[in-house]
């Protein structure tokens, strides 16, 4: 206990103005910084001390109690490797009763919190800004209960996507949902970000699927709002206030999940298409024809072919062309997919919607295919400096916006590439350039979270705000609107502890 | 205006303290009442004068300013016609401005109102309980528009679901809900109820379907919450907050709808079963063999059939049985549905999961079929009195408290049957008796509430809580979550004005 409180008491005084840090590159041992992208003034908070650590160590643990600068490294320090947070405490809690009394004493004291999942957020949700204490949830990792009838998963917040649809897949289930990061992501950080991914087209939202939650309030209040009924109309509908609410309004700790059948049937085709008009107009016939076993639909522009290829050396397996097509089935019966499919691809290129395409329905073949959509992130770390954006776009002007921002930009980007969940119509808008700099970082971002509320898009399809869009939020949401979310928010959390400076927070 | 003023004047004092009035059979032009099953006190809130009509009168016109007592009859008493609520003045406003402006008035005034839809409630949300003003939403009634592409419906509050139905239809889509008072509730409402129906089991509930609202808050505030978009994690998700409010957090004004295609192919089974435990073989049976194109699993017991033979002149097209299994699907193949189904009876047959099937692929024979179950609630205007329940219970239970009751009641019920959504563990239990009285429904009632809770079940599926139930809401929701649904409300209405005395109001 002695050496705890000695590195607590050596924690560094926070001052009360302090400039959030965005990386330049990778991160490596020693950051390069750009100081003045994000100016954040610490809130009305107190600052940790020896006699709080002694307090969260008699919760959690001593071995639970994460105070060594490098340990810490992994919780301050964000996914994409661009925003570096500054705590000085992370703590390990095994149950919701530990949450529970953690937030009590950090409300009670006015100590600012972060609670983190899998740390996979793309918009800083997830790190702290300045000096938040972490609280990570990666232990509280048990399934509680799948039941094969109703198809109903009860599970600890921290449990692993993978891991929680590796074990329904024994039972013939799976999750709902499935995204890029399932191998470390956690449910809990799911449900606080209403994530999307790949599955959301055909399984609908976590707002459908998610049954019941348990959370703990920023008081440390436990509200037990766990069902395992799909339907279950009494009263408000408190569970989903939570779910998107980015762990701002409570600390989600349990979930129970409604989960369809494993398809046993999957059938991928990849096309190759001369335009997006044409895109639309296959998109529109795939959902006629394939109706039911639609499971997904992601499109991409032989931008972003070019940039996977020139970076990971991935390949068109077809040839080159000015969009693709990746269209996948899930069913019962391949008997019957596989005839929809040959039917459907038939017609789009008898009738020159596409102009070629593949259908795979084997797995490996499936795997190989959905392997150049899923690599496309890992594009990103390679060589350049990469811009990444999440919007909804309405489906007629989808890749609008990409047209627009490389014509304006020219030669100040090495690529502007679009791609997405067309199903959804949630289009990724990259642009690398060949070095960072803040004043070009401006002149994008502000241009283009304009430019997408100005053409009826989302700023945020399924990244939510977090930090990095915290401060466009006011600008595409209507006054009375962000205040009703500002006065939810004093509700829940009226000493504003609960990860500050994200989603709704402004600047006084 | 002289004669409106007049009539006002005449409006009868309301004194502070109210007995809500249960009618024993129909209504008719003299209503017997029983006295004592509800008591109400009268909230904090001031009469209507007549300067109140007078600007009313001002706001939505004399011709939509309803008080003749015959006139204000439709708004007063419920569809079930169980209920009478006293209220002497009903508004028929056009558009969101005018509600606006009226919950303005109401609010600075402290004035109560009742929201009503289509007044289909089945659990008294709809009606004045005292002499709330009634706000009409019939005259929002514009399709604004609907989109080929993403399958996006936009509307006012007031349209009838049977009405964007029909006109989806013409665009190759249709509502994801359905339910049988179709022809009359509207959008606005089933919003509010969070209704559920016959397409939930397939299509997912409100909470994923709609995409956007607008709401008048109680001090007259317009939210817009306006979206097309299927994804938008744009801080918090405000309009699930209102969807299932029961009119209590806010009025609905528009709504913004996700509607999938219209599918080419409907087939339906009609099967008779041994047992519950076949029953739930079958069900589940029936989840892996028909996976996507299963749209419907309805479930009635020999008791049900018994009751709507007895009374409608029903009957089963395959004999009798202790349980009958409705199975629907819906696809964009007729052959492949066909051959999945017929497989499926086969399988079924063989392996004695079923003892008797019939499969109908005409529409004609579909229709008909439907109609032995869509005519149930029918059975319950006839002789008897029927005490309707909606429930959900785990699936492995579906049918316990059935069971239990009719032990229980013995010969004090004429009837004790349950039907429902059997896919969504959505019961609905029938309770039918020779008379009406208060000691026996207060018997049956508070038992049956408490045996749902015991039995993990939720004491409002798809009806809400409305004023029949809200005197059981505390007794199945944990102090904690009652008290926060309290803090909402108080947030969002602090002068209490919306649907008072319903859903988590509490006597004081």
């Amino acid at each position: 206990m002695q050496q705890i409180l000695q590195r607590a008491s050596s924690t560094a005084r926070t001052s009360r103005t302090l400039i959030i840090q965005q990386v330049q590159r990778l991160l490596s041992t020693q950051l390069e910084f750009t100081k003045n992208n994000f100016k954040v003034t610490r809130g009305n908070f107190h600052s940790l001390d020896e006699h709080h650590v002694e307090h969260f160590a008699g919760i959690v643990g001593e071995t639970n109690l994460i105070m060594d600068l490098s340990d810490l490294e992994q919780y301050n320090v964000d996914w994409m490797k661009h925003l570096r947070g500054n705590s000085k405490l992370a703590l390990r809690p095994k149950t919701t009763e530990d949450i529970s009394k953690i937030l009590a004493y950090c409300n009670h004291h006015k100590l600012p919190v972060c609670t983190q999942a899998g740390n996979t957020s793309l918009v800083g949700g997830a790190v702290p800004v300045l000096d938040e204490i972490i609280i990570s949830t990666s232990r509280l990792n048990r399934i509680i209960s799948i039941d094969e009838t109703s198809g109903v998963l009860v599970c600890d917040a921290g449990c692993i996507l993978e891991t929680l649809d590796d074990e329904l897949h024994k039972h013939g289930l799976m999750m709902p949902l499935d995204l890029g990061a399932r191998g470390s992501c956690q449910i809990g950080g799911n449900v606080a970000t209403n994530a999307g991914g790949l599955r959301l087209f055909r399984y609908g939202n976590l707002h459908s699927n998610i049954l019941g939650l348990e959370v703990v309030k920023a008081d440390g209040e436990v509200l037990d709002l766990m069902s395992s009924l799909k339907k279950d109309n009494t009263g408000y509908h408190l569970k989903n206030m939570f779910i998107g609410s980015e762990g701002t309004l409570g600390v989600i700790t349990k979930v129970a999940i409604q989960c369809p059948p494993k398809p046993s049937s999957v059938n991928l085709m990849f096309l190759g298409l001369q335009s997006f008009e044409k895109v639309l107009q296959t998109y529109k016939r795939a959902k006629t024809d394939l109706g039911e076993v639609l499971s997904s639909v992601e499109v991409m522009d032989a931008a972003t072919m070019q940039f996977i290829g020139d970076k990971l050396g991935s390949k068109s397996p077809i040839g080159e062309y000015p969009f693709y097509l990746m269209i996948e089935t899930s069913g019962s019966n391949q008997g019957h997919d596989e005839e929809k499919m040959t039917n459907f691809l038939e017609y789009s290129l008898e009738k020159h919607l596409t102009l070629n395409g593949t259908l795979a329905t084997e797995p490996s073949k499936i795997k190989e295919l959905w392997k150049i959509r899923e690599t496309i992130p890992e594009s990103f770390h390679k060589d350049l400096y990469v811009f990444i954006y999440d919007f909804t776009m309405p489906h007629q002007i989808f890749f609008t916006l990409v047209d627009e921002f490389r014509e304006f930009l020219g030669d100040k980007a090495r690529s502007v590439f679009g791609f997405g969940h067309m199903g959804d119509g949630n289009l990724h808008l990259q642009i690398a350039i060949d070095e960072y700099s803040v004043q070009l970082h401006e002149y994008i971002e502000e241009r283009l979270m304009k430019r997408v509320h100005e053409l009826n898009g989302s700023i945020s399809a399924e990244h939510g705000i977090g930090f990095l869009k915290s401060k466009y939020l006011p600008n595409v949401k209507s006054a009375n609107t962000f205040k009703q979310m500002q006065e939810l928010k004093s509700l829940l959390d009226p000493n504003g502890i609960l990860n500050p400076y994200k989603t709704v927070y402004m600047q006084k």
